[in-house]
């Protein structure tokens, strides 16, 4: 690309009706000119050919992505993934606000993850590295979308629970056990105060576990649940399967008495989370398979904030993240941000999604997770925290409720659990 | 996990039913017991509790996925992506293959998906990098899908083409261009010899062009070229968009004249190109957008070549990939393996895909990419080198033709180029 063409692909902010565009933030590492690699990643996302052979056209105007911000810092140690097949030229690291007009492609989620995720970014001349670390949007963008059906608000309401987190519960063992013990698991948590007791998102409706089968009895054990409690639960399926069996499934389920749905979102598809969002009668859950494998690396793939943005773009009313601790690898700042994107006020009309940043919880957890979300706005999942209690799973599901009433009271977890039984068996096993 | 209960995770292939069983192809990096974390790492994508507290029973030997083979090599370099987390004891890479019981979900995209690239691997206990080399389906497991419909024959009956590469056409300027002189481009590039003139992957349904429009007049001019050459053409729409939306675009753009139809596979999710796979009259084509996100780096994410497989699996006709050459930062060793991935006999009754190598090609790089496929059986897809051609999209579609008449014949293309106009201007604009 010639200077003069590259200029193009340049822009102040001020020049531009900024409800047109989705501001895109990337970082990206090159040893070629920092300024051409930027106007190519501009470039190959949107106009990479303005103009037909021999007429005189010009289609930058209205329709490139174009550069608004681009700060370059050399980095003396090279490329942060080692590329052998570079050679030891100077490796620049750039951070670049971009500005891309949405209606190249329209308020359709397969098509802005192809603008803003492919060819275009990952295959710019010259950037072998490259991250899609924040999108922002318009409100001419987001008012195309419906959100979260439910959010923060209608979830607390269905339940009755107004102060306090949601306390989810994953039954275990989840492969493998039959629907009538599991059933009967649920019950104990749910008799032991657990708000939503749920399947894993590995369990789906296998042979060995017919989801109309197991709804059936998780909705009949939910009931009894609340009648002997006197307090609302809700049996939360995953029904995460083939993409035209969404509908009949969440329908089955349902009527069985499931009172929210999980999708495990990016193996099914944010599309077809929107395509269910238009449909349900309950909340929409999302769980995090697949997404690790483009997030995790500091300077590579997209990063998880971006992701749950679009989640919530979807419609999921919950979404369940990798949580704090290092046995989810996951930097706190990261959990942070995607907790923020479930619940900043600035994303047009859409409704807040219940974050539930989650891994290996317990009683013993629930302290630390709290002080660091910062509010009480989140859901807490355990699954052997709650189902492998020494004591069983009512046990367990208690033990959360004794931990809660120590942390609002202001007193110590671990002193609290002096006088409780069900509160210190759960720290002695999972503190 | 203590190491009696490790040890269950462990089998050799000849104690097990490999119909029952996914064979999967990991390498990861560690710090801690290489054997306890493969223990782990089948653990937590199967049976991580398996049994209830108190109750005498064991999920795991018809449940959990099971390590039949562990290389572990001391890495003295450290982690291949720097852990700054992590402390300077010794890494070792390993490479193990895993039996991963299909039962436990079945044969559903989306579950799969999750077992494979899910929490399982991803957070497994004391491994941080890790990727998914390779997946082998059983029979067993393959016989649930339908796979492609036409496969590679059905294409070239459509086209009549029966021994040499396929030619495709990205139309350009993709963005911004009118439906009329859209389809006037494609018109031009199929009188000159072009098999398959086509959207964009970011050219989806627009105001600017919207579907309907543009497959109307991009049918009336393929019936035109047709009448006029005599030969069969095929005008590939892409109807990337809402998973809800996909039967009625598809029908739409048949209906106006598409002989076939792309998604951006993994942006649309490959479960709503299963869906599509049902419905569709015409070849699917995928293209690849977001893959390399989670694909480009050598030991983290998942390899290019599984998800060819998967989208063989969906049914996809055609498959486009990142092709040879710098400018794709795809090593011609993985290029080579997604192509096999595409056509390989072993894979049950399924039919093989076309594989669609590309990325800035040209006249100019046909010789070297039939080299490096090592069969007619491709698809060759130019976007500039067709539509920037100095005389035009005519002369870009006839200097492919040019090409390809030098290889069969087995004269070098530059030296052809002497007596042809348009394959010298080709090589001289694009070689």
């Amino acid at each position: 690309m010639k200077a003069s063409d590259a200029r193009a692909f340049f822009a102040s902010p001020e020049s531009l009706a900024l409800d047109d565009y989705l501001l895109l933030d990337y970082v990206f590492e090159c040893q070629d000119d920092p300024e051409l690699a930027a106007a190519h990643l501009c470039s190959e996302q949107s106009t990479a050919q303005w103009k037909r052979v021999d007429v005189s056209e010009d289609y930058r105007p209205r329709f490139a992505a174009k550069v608004l911000d681009l700060n370059i810092e050399p980095v003396p140690t090279g490329f942060s993934v080692p590329m052998p097949e570079f050679g030891d030229q100077q490796v620049h690291r750039c951070r670049i606000r971009i500005a891309h007009p949405h209606a190249n492609f329209g308020p359709r989620l397969p098509n802005l993850l192809s603008a803003v995720l492919g060819e275009g970014a990952f295959f710019a001349p010259g950037i072998p590295l490259i991250k899609l670390l924040d999108i922002a949007f318009p409100d001419a963008f987001l008012s195309a979308f419906q959100g979260p059906r439910f959010g923060i608000g209608g979830i607390r309401e269905q339940l009755k629970v107004f102060d306090r987190p949601i306390f989810f519960g994953v039954i275990k063992p989840n492969i493998g056990l039959p629907p009538e013990p599991f059933a009967e698991l649920a019950y104990e948590a749910w008799r032991g105060g657990l708000d939503i007791a749920k399947d894993d998102e590995m369990l789906a409706d296998p042979d060995w576990s017919p989801l109309a089968e197991r709804a059936r009895l998780l909705g009949a054990a939910r009931r009894r649940a609340e009648q002997e409690t006197g307090v609302p639960k809700i049996y939360l399926a995953n029904i995460t399967d083939e993409v035209d069996r969404l509908l009949e499934l969440h329908d089955t389920a349902v009527a069985a008495g499931a009172g929210a749905v999980m999708l495990n979102a990016w193996p099914t598809g944010l599309s077809a989370a929107r395509m269910l969002r238009q449909h349900t009668k309950v909340p929409l859950v999302a769980h995090f398979p697949v997404i690790a494998a483009m997030s995790r690396l500091p300077f590579y793939g997209v990063h998880s904030r971006v992701l749950t943005k679009l989640q919530r773009l979807a419609g999921f009313d919950v979404i369940i993240m990798p949580g704090f601790g290092n046995r989810m690898m996951t930097p706190a700042e990261e959990v942070r941000a995607c907790i923020h994107a479930c619940v900043d006020p600035a994303f047009g009309q859409l409704k807040p999604s219940l974050p539930v940043p989650g891994g290996s919880d317990s009683a013993a957890t629930l302290e630390s997770v709290h002080a660091q979300v910062g509010s009480a706005d989140f859901g807490f999942v355990p699954g052997r925290g709650v189902f492998s209690h020494p004591q069983g799973p009512a046990a367990g599901a208690t033990s959360l409720h004794q931990a809660w009433q120590a942390i609002s009271a202001g007193v110590p977890v671990a002193e609290a659990a002096e006088q409780q039984s069900e509160l210190k068996a759960a720290l002695a096993t999972f503190g």
